[in-house]
């Protein structure tokens, strides 16, 4: 029994579902609970200590989450691992949107270039929407304004090479409220869901509160491999082949039609998430998958938010044949939640040729810009810097061998006033993202030589 | 084996779920399948009939709906009742927002009243925000703007006494995102949910997509009961206490608090969605459940919709401490649906005032607008006819004894250039909703004279 030996101290200030949480984890480093073990119930451990079953939750919950615990579906929690090499923590956006105090060179903004942002353009078709009555004093279609529906399905043709109709596209303000939509009309066809690991973590959310089996797949250079989905036993997988986080480039075509044939040979659905597939400035975008097979096996997921403006969330997905009856079956018992005014807008936008020519110029501004980047990395950090460039990320990663955390530098560095994004606390090297994106160009140079300056008295190799 | 008389026809032009379901349909009507009885899963019918899982996943589903089969999770489909009373349809919406063709005038209109719109100070709000580079060109808060949450927090109490502070408030696009984040906060305690009969279908659709136990719960003139509750091993119940759909009155404080003391005795979590709790003209509103009670045990949600105008979709809720600090420890990882500069311009229009001289308004138009159509039905079809208001709906109810169905009837009025919503086409009397919301007060006679005039030939009662 874990819980014996543990006493929790509800007056010292630390959460209690932190105490709990060390307390386990320490028990599970120290061999006294081993791996394959299975863990005592939310509901017992709650009772036994006297703690509220949400503190135990947490608790279990951030175990799992660092890869201590994992959870089975109707059955429980078990000790999964002993000691976790931390793995690069997903970009870690601040809570506000708000700048920070006193930061004068932000490498971590998720603002958009002020250049880039067509802001004037935007508001005139936001006003020219919210100036009809009509439009503004009646509910919208559920399943997405028509008119913008229409506009998408060419423009996913069009761009991405998305072989849908407008009757088929579904619109909703963000990735998430899709893939929960998703998951209710997969209902029992879903149990088992692959992802890549590491996932997107908005996207391994909603898998986990819809209380799926989540399955991690592990890849080679090109993405997940067949293989691994062969050997995986699920039906489902979640991909972002044009944004592969741990390969920095997009999957080529060769896998894409791989896993296609892995999705036809085994009545498996491909969840396509194409984040920023469309925004490619160093190759060519390489089409959708969705398009790339007969659109049946496939569900294609897109954004706008990084190619419009990161204060408009809509999304969307063209569905398969059959899923999208079974959408339509359901008639109006889904809610749209993306707005109204900002989807006609987005269509007159879209319909007048202007996301195209956004789409011309951003890469050509992006383009300049991690190019600009890159050789002022070069310049201060030399040779013994990792220096890659995470096209879809629209940022840098910069590795370098440190006597600290990349956490700690990177608060050092924001007393100087440049702010970068720290990846990773553990093993070699200290890895840090800058975002290129927010940052005006002309103040790049000055931000990497303050930058450097913060570093340079935690480098093993001195640059 | 029920399917083996099953023959579906391919090219007789109705839709095979349709056959697949009439054929289950009256073999339930006709005994051969026994209440109780469990049904083939979907995979053995679709393999033997040679057919989509989804045909029969559609068949079954509309099954379900009508009561004839049950889903129990990890078991399978039962059949629950051989005969069903049709129990009242949920209010039929029309699937489009746009006026139907030839329609003079609309009892069926999902418009609000454009004297009730204030459609020049929302402009004025969004144009606000909309000049503010900054905010359209960054992220919004995932939780929801700061500003409106502290304006909500304050609203709340004033308007509807609810208790809570803005970091416990969550925003979110109508109710079904944010009821999809309590159940993925919720997680594992909650297993089976009760709702009252009939549901607001845009809740149960969520529910069922979480795939959880469903339990109708009866009530009695005051909603559901105590008894009941307490009898239904619930854990976790959905309410609409302002708007109780089967009695079109708000539920008695009297009731809510013996409700809340189930919650209390019981560990259980009340979900108290107050749609249009505070838009009641004939009577004070009652206050919210969640202030009655310590705040501990309800989850408060608020929508807007109605109130300001329908193309603003957002809704807000306010978590119990425990299920906010939750929330808070998943930090980041769930999006934001709600349009930000909506979000916005909706703190500002609560700040400055707006909110309560609206409600203060609408109230008098609804009161007045209500009376008027209750006294022009009185006139036109006088005492046979059974005339209800439902308050919080914005619409009155008409049932008379005909020879056809409400549905019938209305199509017959359509062509009169009439639109009222049909609302039930089984046993005793044809049911009417007339929406007074979006029709001007001056159209209402010419409306309700070519409705008597339409319906006259098949009331049995003549009028």
């Amino acid at each position: 029994m874990i819980y014996e030996p543990i006493f929790l101290d509800g007056t010292s200030g630390v959460p209690m579902y932190r105490q709990l949480y060390e307390s386990i984890r320490d028990r599970i480093g120290g061999g006294e609970l081993a791996v394959g073990e299975k863990m005592p119930s939310i509901r017992r451990i709650s009772e036994e200590l006297g703690v509220s079953r949400t503190t135990v939750e947490q608790a279990y919950q951030q175990l799992c989450v660092e890869g201590y615990l994992v959870s089975r579906p109707q059955s429980g929690y078990y000790v999964e691992a002993a000691i976790i090499e931390k793995k690069p923590a997903p970009p870690a956006e601040p809570d506000d949107s708000e700048t920070l105090p006193g930061v004068r060179y932000d490498f971590g903004s998720r603002y958009v270039d002020s250049r880039s942002s067509d802001l004037d353009l935007w508001r005139k078709y936001v006003r020219a929407v919210l100036s009809s009555e009509e439009i503004v004093s009646s509910y919208g279609h559920h399943q997405g304004e028509p008119e913008l529906r229409r506009q998408l399905a060419h423009y996913g043709m069009l761009l991405r090479g998305v072989n849908s109709t407008a009757d088929r596209i579904v619109i909703g303000a963000g990735v998430q409220p899709l893939l929960s939509l998703i998951c209710g009309l997969l209902g029992d066809k879903v149990q088992r869901v692959g992802i890549e690991s590491p996932c997107f973590p908005h996207a391994e959310r909603v898998f986990r509160d819809f209380r799926l089996d989540i399955t991690p797949l592990g890849h080679d250079k090109y993405g997940v491999t067949p293989r691994e989905l062969y050997a995986s036993n699920v039906n489902v997988v979640y991909l972002n082949p044009s944004n592969t986080e741990s390969m920095g480039r997009p999957m080529p075509v060769s896998r894409r039609a791989e896993l296609l044939e892995w999705a036809e040979n085994t009545d498996g659905i491909i969840i396509e998430d194409d984040y920023n597939g469309a925004l490619r400035f160093r190759s060519r975008p390489v089409p959708a998958m969705q398009g790339i097979g007969n659109g049946e096996r496939v569900i294609y997921l897109g954004s706008f938010s990084k190619l419009l403006m990161p204060s408009v969330r809509i999304s969307y997905m063209a569905l398969p044949p059959e899923l999208a009856e079974l959408y339509r079956s359901r008639g109006g018992s889904y809610n749209q939640t993306s707005s109204k005014i900002e989807q006609l807008a987005l269509a007159g936008y879209i319909r007048d040729g202007h996301i195209e020519k956004r789409l011309r110029r951003l890469r050509k501004i992006y383009s300049e810009k991690s190019d600009r980047l890159i050789s002022l990395l070069r310049e201060y950090f030399g040779q013994p810097a990792g220096i890659r460039l995470a096209e879809t990320a629209l940022c840098a990663e910069l590795t370098l061998d440190c006597t600290e955390s990349a956490r700690v530098i990177a608060s050092k560095a924001l007393e100087s006033g440049v702010r970068v994004i720290p990846m990773d606390s553990s093993g070699n090297g200290a890895k840090f993202r800058l975002s290129f994106a927010g940052i005006p160009e002309s103040d790049m140079r000055e931000g990497v030589r303050l930058l450097h300056e913060a570093i340079s008295p935690y480098c093993r190799s001195r640059t």
